[in-house]
């Protein structure tokens, strides 16, 4: 099954594109989509909107996996970002994908084993799972792999994590 | 010139067109658009960006505009209704809308001529400017109403109030 892993924003969206057969994993694709901090807000909803599109019209991933979006302190930064993400899933369900979302805790749980694993940790378990020769760069796009290896891995309880 | 107003949510989304000759606004279309809570969430975006698509495509409006989104308290809900909004403007973005927003005081100033009017003096002008026959309900419909003629009456400045 392929898998689509989102890491949700609006100047870097992380994406990843993962093969899941069983326990094992393969990196099909990765990168960001990038948007201009000086373009008008609307025009990088409609570029990330057409980038991911188009992302899933290559690959056709059967699952969008997300993290969970999660602001202490910033309600503005959570308003941009909130706005980005909506557009990331509804390419995602224009396109007739299920939508899957994860926790920060559920997805070092699911990658390192250990719920309170720090960023650092996460890669090299990406790094290793993926069989990759170099940390992918920026973390943007490690934590685009980090959440599709988590929905990866819990496909047999997927129900519960649909997002609601 | 034809301008949509949008008041942005999820469970309700306020929507109103309407038709704008110098100082004149004439109410063509207003409602909203509701999706029920027991849907999942991706599917109520699709529901939102579908119709609003709709009504784009039915009334051809030239601008969207907007409130801007503020909250003070509860992130959770900051980062569901951003996701609507994220929609919302995206689908206007898609067909060629120009997108504007404005802040609660800047809509008060323009509608009752004083920024710290209350919701029922809003209300009444809204009634009184497009000629109602009754406040329209429930108060999304209203405040898309005030959005829309917040905007045009701002055409001769809007390119201040450009959604960045």
């Amino acid at each position: 099954m392929i898998i689509l892993g989102i890491d949700p924003g609006i100047a870097i969206v992380g994406y990843s594109i993962i093969e899941c057969k069983g326990n094992s994993f393969k990196a099909i694709d990765y990168g960001c989509i990038t948007t201009e901090a000086n373009m008008l807000f609307p025009e990088r909803l409609k570029i990330v909107y057409d980038e991911i599109t188009k992302i899933i019209e290559k690959y056709q991933p059967e699952d969008l996996a997300v993290e969970e979006l999660f602001f202490n302190k910033n309600v503005k930064t959570a308003i941009k970002v909130g706005q980005a993400r909506g557009v990331e899933v509804l390419a995602c369900v224009n396109k007739g994908l299920d939508i899957f979302e994860y926790t920060p805790l559920q997805i070092k749980q699911s990658v390192v084993g250990y719920g309170r694993a720090d960023k650092k940790q996460v890669q090299e378990m990406v790094k290793i799972l993926l069989n990759l020769k170099e940390i992918p760069k920026p973390d943007d796009v490690a934590d685009a792999l980090a959440v599709a290896i988590c929905h990866g891995s819990s496909l047999k309880f997927k129900d519960s994590f649909r997002m609601k």
